[in-house]
């Protein structure tokens, strides 16, 4: 990192009543003011995991003095997102007698956001959360939104709910200590926003993504506000994902069914988005709508960004069974975000399903 | 049962865009139209309980013939009532590969009603849930409004949503087949609505409570559709439960201790809502709200209803303790639904505590 700080920014998530900011800067983690600006009077629960914890949680506890706050961290990793350890959260609030006058604060990267962010949505039928994501990947996408979830056996993020935070504040100075494979697997979902809506903003990321990877501050400020702004656009058109924001899963169908196949061990979730985008845009091929250099510019940005270049081989048949249990099954048939070009995702129920079987039979099989 | 069956009368719950009918009268789960008027088109899966499932699935099954329609059936109890059971709910969702065109049936009381119901609110963020009320306080009170939920051991309902169903479809002919302690736990519901709004609905209570008990039919459809007129009212003013919605609690802090203090097994919610109904009027008394002769006749009319007239010895503590647990307690100060007079409920937080220790000593110490 280098001694200058970008200067913070804020955006706005413009859904009417529950209208919220993201604030995006260095050191806001310990920014008191903020951190209140969000938060309801009553007790406050900081879910992180054992990860983040021992680096973050002190300038939260810090930055909090003299409220009651308390304190629950959990198992860090994908495989530990489900009802048994969102469990644990429900003790923790019950014990911590939070209220609907108290909040939730999640601490941590998307496992965290999810779990936390789900369990306040359901606690007390509903109480306030801040988002405090500490990761690439959740400042980008999972912690701005409103989608909460754990997971099921059968398939990722299938029990959740949509549960607006009162506030999100990504304190840049997390990403120092973000391992690469983590910054690597957040900047899949970057690309993804580039790919869906956004042509300049890829040109951009091709230009730029070697400042990225070396955490240039003023690089990974405007990456996240960039990638913030297109989020915030689509959610305030489409907050329960009636119609467009289900352009904002380019990727996910395929990654989805990777981590499943996987048990959410193995790949992490921006891994697998990044190889699902790869899939997406070969399907898109098939179908006639992006040329051959345009997958090819897709391959080489995933992989300059080191990610992953082959999906694991999880068979024909399991793949479509998992991707079967996409949320966005209608009658029976698979809707994907597809390219129509590099910048315009399109969803669809319509394709031709011999484009995606040979995708799948010359990738998975 | 009289051979002579009441017209089927329709109410409409009035939410905007999310508004739905409530449907009353007899013969109606055999009433296929009434059944698919609610239903979008994708895979049912119809949960239920042991008890009720041997004697009403069949009819709902016979009348949904032809549809994708899979069963749940659950162990029946109020302590079956968690997160363990609401598993075996999300593992029947995913095994029917029930989608967000899909639905949820509640076919019972209301613990399915709220499980069902919470699964649908969370499962894939949310799918669509028809109400199939089989107990006569489901009817009147919990398959209308959109709440639902589960219990944590610190507490009931502390886990959930609000999650509006599509359709409220009450049969009458299922009261036939209610014990005789589940019909009167349903009559505290009832009394419940004219002591927090209606006294001319308490007068009539009073009246024709052994019409009621007797099971006429004619009374009973009465009792159900001018109690759900006044949740009606009530919840369309205020779905959340921000402001008026609250009176509808009348009896339920108290009632909820004393579940949660016997281990939701010896007490019907019912049970001890009646008592809290007494708990209330006795507090509002002593608030010098109630005059001695009003709560006489609150005594009189639970008492009547064979409904208990004498709460279990929970201790002072443990029930300071259980009702601070509550979803209404601001600032460590619980609130209470209280009587400023018969017909007239009262959200307040401003009372004097010494009224509610008196009656806690009294009572349940």
């Amino acid at each position: 990192m280098t001694a200058v700080s970008p200067a913070p920014r804020t955006l706005t998530i413009d859904l009417g009543d529950r209208r919220y900011p993201i604030h995006i800067g260095a050191g806001l983690l310990s920014d008191r003011a903020r951190l209140e600006a969000g938060l309801p009077g009553g007790p406050l629960l900081v879910v992180s995991n054992e990860t983040v914890a021992p680096l973050y949680l002190g300038r939260v506890r810090a930055a909090l003095a003299g409220r009651t706050l308390h304190e629950c961290v959990l198992p860090d990793g994908e495989r530990h997102k489900t009802l048994a350890t969102l469990e644990r959260v429900y003790d923790a609030l019950a014990a911590g007698r939070v209220h609907r006058d108290g909040a939730v604060l999640a601490l941590g990267g998307g496992v965290v956001g999810d779990m936390a962010g789900f369990a306040a949505a359901t606690w007390q039928r509903g109480i306030a959360v801040v988002q405090l994501p500490t990761t690439l990947l959740a400042q980008v996408d999972s912690s701005v939104g409103g989608k909460t979830a754990v997971n099921h056996p059968a398939g990722k993020n299938l029990i959740g709910a949509f549960h607006q935070p009162s506030a999100v504040i990504a304190d840049l100075d997390t990403l120092a200590t973000l391992p690469d494979r983590e910054l690597r697997a957040g900047l899949a979902e970057v690309i993804k926003y580039g790919l869906v809506r956004d042509a300049d903003f890829l040109a951009w990321l091709e230009a730029g993504l070697g400042r990225l990877l070396s955490r240039d501050p003023e690089a990974l400020a405007e990456a996240v506000e960039r990638s913030c702004r297109i989020k915030a656009e689509i959610v305030a058109l489409d907050e329960r994902e009636s119609g467009p924001r289900a352009l904002l899963n380019l990727g996910h169908t395929f990654g989805h069914a990777i981590e499943a196949a996987t048990g959410f061990r193995e790949w992490l979730h921006g891994e697998a988005v990044a190889m699902g985008l790869v899939l997406a845009a070969e399907t898109s091929h098939r179908l006639g709508w992006l040329a051959a250099a345009d997958v090819a510019r897709v391959r080489e940005l995933v992989a300059r960004a080191g990610l992953p270049a082959r999906p694991p081989r999880i068979g024909l048949e399991r793949a479509r069974e998992l991707m079967a249990l996409d949320k966005k099954v209608r009658a029976g048939q698979v809707r994907l975000v597809l390219l129509r070009r590099l910048g315009e995702g399109v969803v669809s129920g319509d394709y031709d399903a011999a484009a995606l079987e040979a995708v799948l039979r010359a990738e998975v099989a």
